[in-house]
């Protein structure tokens, strides 16, 4: 998936798919997939080597050595490196093709003596919600951890890398599988700034519901329930995946590897926690909109049944005193017309009505609505 | 069920059924089925042969061969041919009616020597969205397929015949449990182009129901939500379908054919994560409709009301000086008609009028709406 | 349930129910209940014989003989009879009151010695839409099958009594079990006909509900939810019932009846599919409804707003040179009056702000929707 | 609870709860509480007495027999008793403050002597919906049965007290177990009745909501559904109750107990499939208010389209001809007005625009729904 | 998580989460945290001390003794205090991260030789609904039990400390077990005051929304919502909790405690019980709500329709005795302006038609509604 593409908008139809009878194994790279660059980084408790590789073949004698090797691809467009490295690692073409087609549903496979695991990093988006998700594959071999990365140009690995390189924590006292959690670790914990930015969009929201309801705020909410479903579709099927890893990983990670885990596991859970708070809240939000634009319709029509229930009348009166009738042909033909109080008394009468109904109106509380929203805060 | 149908509307009662009543396998054939057809696929790694058969019992000599055979049955409208069928293959007659009696639930049955199977293939409706959906069933034994397709015309699996006539991919060099795998894998595949294209309908809807929502658009969401139900019946059993086969199949597939399912499975899950995220989109988009029909209405009562609002009092001004009050009679009687600024005067009262109300809608930002959808659009 | 009470309408609660406090095995006959007739069928390979009895004891004879008997209780009216029937068949108390005070709850119970099992039966209700529901008991003994059906007038088992009088098919070769297998497939496959009728409902509800919205649609909706709960409450435990008697079911029923049960469950799944579907496009319908209504409205609306949006500024144009300021007073006083083009030029202005109005409202597209319905079908 | 409150209305929150940090076992005794009364009734096959107690201690000689004996505590209002009955039956203080701080959940402990099972019986509302509740505790040990009742003056068990008298049925025959059950069963029997009320009551909802919706109506929508829910909270819980009871209970009831007791089962799996279905029709009902309510709204605003339509243009030509511009001016001023056949013409033209118009919205139908519904239903 | 931040609003993202790429136990201790006290309870039955500790290590010769050792940590803003806390009991770094790091998803983890559960306890805010959240780390091993409280203000243990000092109850004669389930207990009975004001802010809610549904009405309803989404999100995991800890916690919990603890779950299930019986009557509020605004705009129609259909014809009738067709010009040019009863009968036609226009509308029921609701309780 291109960041460009989906700094605009999240396709629906999120995952690859072969064409109907391609044969098994085919690669399908796109035309703008980022040209595949590798990184190694071969580090045990005192060394730390990190060397950008021109061909894949270059890692074979880091596999050799007793050091954990991680060898990082970063782009997945050039098929020949690709192949070479599925080569490398004995991959099982369906395997490679799995991790290359990107997106993929987020999975684990435990084979013999490798396994691979598929899952999606975030980060958020600049629009002020939304976000952007990358596929990483993980292959864990005994001592060495493969991972492909669909984008070169972003990752959220740099804390471990860092984390390597000056030697913090016991990253490097640890193993391949060790660095598999910090992985995972690090890449579920890229979800709570996009969660948090979604929070702050959809208290922005609420009060722009109530408040100021426009078309746009349809389509924000719309818009909003649209990506929390395709962000749900990425992290529910990685709870599934973990809980695997701990229940079945045993040939790949130590029982204390397992443990650390089980936290990651926890963050897993209360990330589909707060995911379906927000989507609950999304939901009533449409509700809120929807009684919000009939609160508004409500507050129009008043305002123009107050003033055609106040001037109808008075209008009607005006007409009465406007007709012809011949109050020469006869004594019975508006004589109010000749009276000394006639006029004022007409307005008198055209005022007393106008009162009374304005003041039914302002009983009935009708004028309390329209003060309440400030003028500036409606538009 | 015929194409020509399917492209007008999809039937809510989709399955087959028997007349109560009606003995244990009685065969159902429609009047415009189409008549069956036999080609017969026999091959092995080294030779690779196509024939089409005017007889079933033509098939005899190839299945007593060592070369995988896989007999395609084309169109379910001859009786004859398909009892023949049935009586060569052995085949019990309650299956011989799920097979012929379409469309049925799709749906796995293991048996001692043999191993039915009911799946649906679907191809895009060329309205630019809704699909056209065909039955096929699988019965395999030993080494010999047997395919028996609802219609002639048209089928998914040229690319696999292609790839037998072409001896590509490992497919000449497996049995007929890779076959099978090949036929699901590639009938699997063929959901992928539905839901691609109702992707893009949703969202053409979705840009419709904001911007220029009609009456259609009301039963275009309706006839969405409609169909994602009726292709949710097809792929939701089929899921069972293959599970079960991975899990009980093992007399008819090798372990490998079942790492290869697995990947069908996965791509079944994918389909129905697509299908759950449309179907939830388009019950927000019925919200959304709601929402925007009112917000239309809430524009046409503002410029009701605006437009009321303004010219009500005026009109009332205007009939109280066209009252006919006679002025000689009293001069209290409508002096105003013989000032000398009299006119020009009440002119200034209601343009002030106007002017005033004028501002107030604008400060309420009353006009805003109306600028907002280019005229062009709106229609 | 009477024929003649359920063609108005279906009742909510629809079980029958003690008195609380009444004494177990308390038989509630109501007073309108079709009094009790005796149908005694018995058969084997070569000799069928059928006989209605007058007392229950004349089929003793029979029970005694090695041929399959079937006797067939209709209608609950006769206590007396019942009872009989009871003590030859050895009937615990409460199961004699669960299979007379109909309605009950499909269930199955499996005895030592006996199975007793209670389904409904439907057929389509003649006004168009909607069914009307009766219960049957079945009891099956060694090669003894007692079934209880609420009415004596109707049942859907006439095709199996003709073929056991032709010896069509294989049911006089086989025994009891095999004759329970029929009448159940007989009696699931009367949902279908239902099913259909509510499925040429729906899509005529659907036409009804976007064209031409009125009152009565609103109701028929509500009707068809109601009526779509009641059926699937009668359908969704015969699902366990069937479910139960083909796993635990081996006492009374060979391996290969139970293969054909297999059948009559697939087919009770198709229903639930099929129902579950109409439910949820009955939901939708609701939605369509009211946004349907909401258009309506907003077509009532738009016109009332180009009328009054038109007149009311020529109305007031009118008005002002209604009034009655005196030109003799001043040279300021409506000096329009007497110009020589004054009236020509008033109306030509009066056309011009109409036309403009006019020109404005159809280049918003207002008028589409007044077209669009033909008043024939609009009514 | 007590019968006075939830005649008003039923309490959301509606369990008992301890303030927080009160110690374990502290019975919460509210002032309203009705004192205790203790009714004891011994019996075997032959004999049977019945004896209201003055203290708990006077039923010890009783205890000692071998007959059947019942002690039901009526009111919880005398903690002194309440305590002294714990003494007696060596009740758990936790046990005891479950049975007594009423509203309690139903529930089910074994323990290893005796048995506690909380449930609640229901009565009918005299509103004509709605229901009273009273929890009862049963406490069975070997032949003891124990009931504590929330209320003293009502409870459903006459009728077994009666059968228990003139030896009617087996009860007199058996032990303190079928004690229990028939008492359960009359207890759950006692739901119909208040299930029979509502549906009664939402068939007058039916009516009212779409022939004359009115405020009231909307409160009686909601009331209903908050009713379902809390009689769906007290059976709900009872079904776990009575399966756990079937399944776990073998140390304190017989195989055959267990059997009847199965159909007390059965009665709660029936209670609760009308309740759902009545919260799906009630649910609907809220749809079509909504939907009545708009279309209400329509006819409204159909009506004043249809006047202000008829009448705008019409006041419009009034108004033209009551203009003053003066004829003597120049021949072009409203000629009009001196013509022989003026105002005749100009009445044609206006009895033309209306009758044309009229027309046209008679063929739209529009006046279809004034005369629907008769003026007097519609109040 | 701040009380004066919760008092305003309940925050959706409500979990404490590391910056991704962060050391495995970090503690995160905002600066506004409150500063860490210690207090340390030590008893048997005999003897009871307290005492507020300066350093953590004071407490190491109470730990040695065979007296239960309660370690009451309040206040998480001392890193320093809780790291050496940490490092007394013993404590990995990930759980004393879980515990710091507030809030966190409740959980329990059972290790060998001791057990961590997070759990959360609430109050009532004093705005009339809502709550105050406050987590509570219990650590557990053989007779010492830690625990760890957000705030150091304020918990709900009082009434246990006064218990501990007074000796009431059996507290002082039993273990660290009881100590833990008599804390769990008070903690989770503190959740039914929440509730109860919940109750009655719903009821408050009820009535406002059919009498007077305001703006503010539809933001509390949406507020309620979420509320009880989020305090659904606290309890339901300490139902898992709770019951793991009464199936798994034998190494730490004697079978006696576990009784109790069955208790403390039978009251989590019944908060649940009435949080979803608040959450679907809130739902219901949202429809009665926008039901209750239709009616609202129903009335202000009816309104406007009456007064507009009253007076447009009658003032269409004096416009046309206000033309100004020439009496002289023809005997046909409006003749009633000469007639001698010409203005009395113009006068008694208008009030004849508006007689029967308020008869009809009288009659139809219209203004029914507008006496209903009292004008004071209407604003």
């Amino acid at each position: 998936m291109q960041s460009e593409m989906t700094e605009e908008e999240i396709d629906l139809l999120d995952y690859n798919y072969d064409l109907p009878g391609s044969l098994p194994g085919t690669l399908n790279i796109p035309d703008d997939a980022a040209p595949t660059e590798l990184v190694l980084i071969s580090y045990d408790a005192k060394h730390s080597v990190q060397k950008t590789l021109h061909q894949p073949d270059e890692c074979l004698p880091y596999l050799e050595q007793k050091m954990v090797c991680w060898l990082d691809v970063r782009g997945l467009g050039t098929e020949d490196v690709l192949r070479q490295v599925g080569g490398i690692f004995n991959l099982h073409p369906l395997l490679l093709e799995d991790v290359v087609n990107v997106p993929h549903r987020p999975k684990l496979d435990l084979y013999d003596d490798q396994l691979l695991m598929i899952v999606h990093m975030v980060r958020p988006s600049k629009r002020g919600h939304g976000f952007i998700a990358e596929q990483v594959g993980f292959i864990l071999q005994h001592n060495v951890l493969l991972t492909m990365q669909e984008e070169s140009l972003w990752d959220c690995f740099d804390p471990v890398r860092d984390r390597l390189k000056r030697n913090l924590g016991m990253l490097r006292q640890r193993g391949a599988g060790y660095l598999t959690y910090t992985l995972l670790d690090t890449l579920v914990d890229g979800y709570f700034p996009v969660l948090e930015q979604y929070g702050e969009y959809i208290e922005d929201l609420e009060d722009e519901v109530v408040m100021r309801p426009t078309r746009q705020t349809l389509q924000k909410i719309h818009e909003l329930r649209r990506e929390l479903l395709m962000l749900r579709r990425y992290i529910w099927p990685q709870r599934t995946v973990i809980n695997s890893l701990i229940r079945d990983g045993s040939d790949f990670l130590t029982q204390e590897n397992r443990i650390y885990l089980q936290d990651v596991y926890d963050h897993i859970i209360q990330i589909l926690d707060i995911l379906e708070t927000y989507r609950e809240v999304s939901s009533s939000l449409m509700d809120v909109y929807l009684s919000s634009v009939s609160n508004r319709m409500n507050d129009v029509m008043k305002l123009l049944t107050v003033i055609s229930t106040i001037f109808i009348p008075l209008t009607f009166i005006a007409g009465v005193y406007g007709m012809n009738f011949n109050p020469a042909a006869s004594p019975l033909n508006m004589p109010e017309l000749n009276w000394y109080w006639g006029y004022p008394l007409c307005l008198g009468v055209m005022a007393t009505i106008a009162l009374s109904l304005f003041t039914f109106f302002w009983r009935q509380g009708w004028f309390a609505n329209f003060s309440a929203p400030p003028p500036e805060s409606d538009r």
